[in-house]
């Protein structure tokens, strides 16, 4: 059991914004690579899961970053499991540079269920999982609750074929990149993003229209994704300075 | 000088699409990153370029894949300089699995154009690349010129904060995706990119409102992208097996 395991990434291109610096969707993807790759190397990974019929699904992430990394440096993921209940499980990050300096972390909450009941699993039932409780805290504050959107602009997203992701549901990094768009090149040349959070409702299918409900206070984007019987699909803060 | 470049590249998540297989848009995009790491290495690349104004630019690009490679997989693109005129150098590549195994290849055409004038540099003149001439043939047949749409179906689509690279204009492979987008999950899972080719015309800009035409002759998907102004952005053709 490796109880911190830690990722190099080189950013690449396709990982970059304009400003040629990681975009959040992009952070969040290595992220997210950084949690399956330790848990495939603890024992009770996406690799093992799947001939059990069990996924894990993220159900709140906070990312905050000093700096955003430029495209061709190296950097370091590092993650470890904090604590395991019963339902959920807490895990952070911890983002360096290639010298080693912390750029920024990020904390994210998970549940296990079972692909075709859709219920949640025990997870001190999970082998190996409870060992990897370190009990060792976030760098950056857990993230929340989110709150909903009242009021504010309404714009509709059809889920399409480059959405969509391996359980044929929309890739989460999406719902942060149809967030981005709502704002100008302008907004992003002048603003920076301090601190992200999402709360993840329901999944949506290829096909979906959705509805992206936003609201802007100054400094503060809260965003809600509805589908049109409406149902929650996620919730997110961005922080912006 | 290193004649043919070799880069191993790791299909992440993020690279594929829902069966689980490198999307077109991240095969190109990978295609890309080669072409760029070994313009680099001698001398001849962006990192240089940079720096007196330069750019290089793709006019010209075919794929032709026997196979899509998986997730999780380890890729190598060997890639080398065929020709170089006055106005384009040929640029091939050879996509093989981790064993060395061919399974498929690309050609490209590319021109280098002074930033500010956007006007064709002699490619006579660049040190190092007449050199990097190696006269060595594509694995696949050259981009031909893909003809005009005439009829089909029209949608549009507003270029955002998340098609546009470090230029500030949309990213090609973007062209790609909104081309993909146009087929149901179900005519992807049940057919096969054989050969895909494009050429490039004009760039978009953020904030430009593109008509994406299409017409559909059994197993041959056709696409222009126009400009409202009727200036051509890329033509594209898909073979479907």
């Amino acid at each position: 059991m490796t109880v911190i395991g830690k990722y190099p990434f080189q950013l690449s291109p396709q990982d970059c914004d304009f400003r040629e610096q990681v975009s959040l969707p992009a952070l969040g993807d290595l992220i997210l690579q950084a949690a399956g790759k330790s848990a495939d190397e603890n024992g009770f990974g996406m690799q093992k899961l799947n001939t059990a019929n069990r996924t894990w699904v993220v159900s709140r992430m906070a990312i905050e970053m000093q700096r955003f990394p430029k495209w061709r440096e190296w950097i370091n993921i590092e993650t470890w499991v904090e604590e395991v209940g019963r339902t959920s499980t807490t895990r952070h990050f911890r983002i360096s540079d290639e010298y080693g300096k912390e750029i920024g972390g990020s904390s994210t909450l998970w549940a296990m269920i079972d692909v075709e009941s859709r219920r949640a699993i025990d997870l001190k039932t999970i082998e190996g999982l409870s060992e990897a409780a370190s009990g060792i805290p976030a760098v950056i504050d857990k993230p929340g609750r989110v709150p909903s959107v009242d009021g504010g602009t309404k714009k509709t997203h059809n889920v399409r074929y480059s959405d969509i992701d391996f359980n044929q549901h929309a890739n989460s990094m999406k719902y942060v990149e149809w967030l981005l768009d709502s704002f100008s090149l302008d907004w992003h040349q002048n603003h920076y993003i301090k601190r992200f959070e999402i709360n993840f409702l329901h999944e949506v299918l290829y096909g979906d229209q959705v509805e992206i409900f936003h609201k802007q206070d100054k400094m503060l984007s809260l965003f809600e994704i509805k589908k049109p019987d409406g149902n929650g699909v996620c919730k997110m803060k961005l922080e912006w300075q």
